[in-house]
């Protein structure tokens, strides 16, 4: 029973056919290909986004980097929550890729709201040349917290940008996740509502390592002139994301978009996460995050999580951890598409016997 | 009555002829020059630091940036305030040349604490490769709230960052007013409590543009494996602040280290803000900052501010600006060398006047 | 009969045996897997280095210009030639990486002398502030004009470097194939002569997306102040290039390094070349790269290029192409470890056929 | 009799008196002031360029590299020659200011010629995102060899880049030399024959530090999607060359421009130069180039210039140093605004003794 992240378990066998079923004969290099092309194409069909260029990086830090890094000039600022994955989980990858802009955290918490957001923008520009000049907002759907924003909640915020005139990048690490949540399509949860550039992850979702990073207006221009799709492009290639053998890394893609395997695998994660909140909720054991996806977060005595863990459960503590056995932690349980109804049920036994 | 800030004003006139005086044949150029080596050389004996390096750059933020990009690697995070020139003032200088580096903010406010500065490193430092590595302390004193730190406060920072093997930069744009205020000796301000780099500030308090940056250990390994005097040199030219004709910023500097001009130019400054506050209290009016040294803010309604400024008086409100006349809005006042006492009972007289 | 690239042809079967193989079951993510810890020892065996630090990316690039950061602060330059990957191939990632440093072309062609070199290192250290710092030397083995620099050769390049105190970094993208044809082991080839980094190309002699960086002296200090291992590490996260599934790519290199199949792969590819040779050869038919592994250059006139590949060659000419059918061009021909027998004599007798 | 460099010197007195002119009460600061819009005024007035957005910064470093950063995107080149100042003597910083771009550096010696341009410019351009994007073209003028391109010749290379659509920078360090000899106007040599951004020395012609960049087409995109003159401002500020008493800066310009001072002081230079250049000819002594301003360059026996040294001349020798008394070594004479002809005679005389 591991619930310690989304990239800890194994993929789908479908994956490992996809890599064999393209492992024939000769191709184009460097994307070139013919399945990458395929891909693309089928991205954009479940986007219902005809006119959006799609590229494939490897990590999520990769796909969030370089496309903030498109939106962004050297002397602008991210706005984005205290808890986003760009600002805690990214060693300054976004600060790199963008030669040095900075992020603004939104405060509290891992949510925006169109108030906060609205606060935060208006405070970074009102000092000419001495203050950096706003950039994108970066939203993340499902938060680093577990919790999913709506559909109109995204839309406010996308509306609070607009109003400024700020693009807007989604961190979809987990947006399978999140749709299947919502019960929404792709598009609903994206560009319908405003946002510029989509990562659509892969990895944690099932893939070995394959992020689709989707530009909607790639004919925009982007932070350095050249257009988006054009600054990207070259961006991927002078940071070494562009695979060679790119036939690889698409043909991950095309079995996670055949027969909606992406949102089949989102929909088992999720599920067992409902039936790890539903277990918790009947013990009475808080948990913190409301509108989950695969993601709980829950909180007990260490005294608790340590019989949990020595019953054979994996996951992580947040923060820095207590020492006292009666002291509170807060800790974070992720469901992945491998999760098992077997490792919940032995989950929610240990916690039951550790109260 | 221009209380704008301590750049609006003229140069005192020995300046003035410092430059005529070393404006006689040829010297060498780049800093090879006898007038920036006995520059130099006083610095130290200031400080009291005869192992020091000593370098003089045109402006308060070329002196920060580069000072902060010889302690800290482009993955690591800097602590300071919110309100930090570095943060709030310098459209991202201290990202641009350090590489990417981030800014950790501690709160709140313009002032940290032993113990604020200790959660927000503890809070940096759990992540492994995943978040930025700890780097310096930056400490501004005078802050840009104008208060004064006391030299005990400054010396419990440095051992907070002592203890977590960080070092410590000072931005001392205001030094000199500070070191009046606090009745110390810029050595018993600066190094001999723990500050490995401070800026010793002369534009605000009456040069051209001239910023001396203090490198009290030398030899130390910098963020680049040089030493800090080493990377420093390099930084500085690369970065296109390695002035030729360097007798000339090299010249304001000697005329404002002989016979203590700098502190009589700070103990004016000091003073006329002192003359201020009192009058302000004196009228009922709230003071923001509690230990000032040649800066103060007041809290007035908006209509009394319209009333003074009509009256002749310039000064910047703080934030975005309120539009009632009732509203409580917050006005600063810089005081300068150049600020005459009539100035002040000008401004005391419009205040009571509006009143 | 692809000739275009060693990127382009599939992998072994061994490799996607070995994906399935770890497809098992939880792993740490990141790296602290059991499979990335067991390549790592194998890759120390292989080099008989058992202190060294052994990391995986996933692109040449990313591991060139990641071991160069490392090695070179931002005020530096590399020495390398005009032809090198790192120069003309990887859109700038050096200086991106490095935060802009330089790199100083050593005439002419695609291999170095030890004079030809010296006189580069000796060219740029003689401006003080004012030029750039040298920095490391990059040597490619293969190199990209094809040759092969002998063991003694690249180690009197070693010796130039040390002389000045500079590291020297190896682009290895296809060091099994430079290995096969030296004749030696990995270790004669790199640390035991003075190679500071030795990138281990995986990609282009049958692996997925794999290389493996070897880091000869791990605690040496880096171009931070961190150590080179240290480095490395932060700098491939802050990229985007620290894989969470690290397994997989793992995977692939132990594949590789079981049973010397990384050593039968590059033999398969290499005799490929010398029939073509041979071929060639036997025909009249010029070929420019004298001492070669799995490349081979051979210049023609534009009108057989044109009919050798409507006989179903694919394979690049190098630099602007000619327009007139009599003018010479040289093609480029890559074998790997896929180009079978039937592709070399069907293409030497569409070479023949055309002549 | 000093020739090392046109920095060595003192500045002319009007300079000193216009920043004693200047000093009088309050103004406002970061360039806000009157002093510094008059120049901008006359800079635009004395190019013919009403459209112009000029500022000013301390060094010619600064002002090359942050022009060429409002020109060339992270991921491009610059075109220029081996001997240019941005390449040998800036320590990286265009690499810097562009956030890792390239110089592409054009064969051979200080010139460029149309063909050498374009040759190398088609060089660039034929490897789509692997290889670095073709960025602008760097000319200056006088040379760093001394050598002044004719109107006509910077026109020529001009159109070439025009041909491709890349931006004109020109580094004017002695652009005030040049315009002399060539007796032309400084619109004649700039805007009216293609360069889009030109920097327009004062700091080696007689400033103490103090450089005009002239943005002639500030509404263009520049590297960023910012208008060209919007993002200089934003680079200026985040690289701390905005200078907050601004006035003093502008004030030294003033007096520049002032009855044609900029013209007067290059035309003693160059005059000075004339004559040096006459008596070492009737001496039989080579000199190496031939367009001459205010530099020569002459060849002559090392024990020759080990005796004019002797007798008091001051200037460099060129290259690595030779140690033979016989062995030929090129000597550089800078003439500037404050050579006497009591120097140039004491010069020839001091050569004629050595012979």
């Amino acid at each position: 029973m591991n619930f310690a992240s989304d990239n800890a378990g194994p993929v789908p066998a479908q994956v490992l056919e996809a890599l064999a079923r393209v492992n024939t004969g000769y191709a184009a290099s460097y994307g070139g290909d013919d399945v990458t092309a395929e891909v693309a194409d089928r991205v954009r069909d479940l986007f219902e986004a005809p006119g959006a260029a799609v590229y494939l990086v490897a990590t999520g830090t990769a796909a969030n980097a370089l496309a903030l890094a498109t939106l962004c000039p050297p002397f602008g600022t991210i706005f984005c929550t205290q808890h986003a994955h760009i600002h805690e989980d990214e060693c300054n990858a976004p600060e790199f890729y963008t030669g040095g802009a900075k992020l603004t955290l939104v405060p509290e918490g891992d949510m925006m709201t169109p108030a906060t957001l609205r606060a935060a923008i208006e405070g970074e520009g009102n000092r000419g040349v001495h203050g950096p000049q706003r950039g994108p907002v970066s939203i993340t759907n499902v938060t680093e917290g577990g919790n999913v924003y709506s559909v109109g909640e995204v839309a406010a915020l996308c509306d609070v940008a607009q109003e400024f005139g700020l693009p807007v990048h989604l961190d979809g690490a987990r947006l399978a996740n999140a749709c299947v949540k919502l019960g929404c399509t792709p598009a609903e949860m994206t560009w319908k509502i405003g946002v510029d550039i989509a990562v659509f992850g892969g990895t944690k979702n099932g893939l070995m390592d394959a992020e689709a990073v989707v530009i909607f207006d790639p004919d925009a221009p982007a932070s350095s002139g050249y257009t988006r799709a054009q600054e990207f492009e070259l961006r991927v290639k002078r940071a070494g994301h562009l695979y060679s053998k790119h036939r690889f890394v698409a043909a991950q893609f095309l079995a996670y978009l055949e027969d909606g395997l992406w949102r089949d695998l989102a929909t088992r994660a999720n599920a067992r996460c409902e039936t790890l909140a539903a277990g918790l909720e009947a013990m009475g054991v808080e948990i913190v995050n409301k509108t989950r996806a695969n993601m709980l977060f829950f909180r007990a005595p260490l005294g608790v999580h340590d019989a949990v863990k020595a019953a054979g459960a994996v996951y992580h503590l947040m923060g820095n951890a207590p020492t006292s056995p009666k002291a509170v932690a807060t800790g974070r349980l992720v469901c992945s598409w491998s999760t098992t109804e077997a490792d919940v049920t032995s989950f929610l036994e240990a916690v039951k016997a550790a109260h």
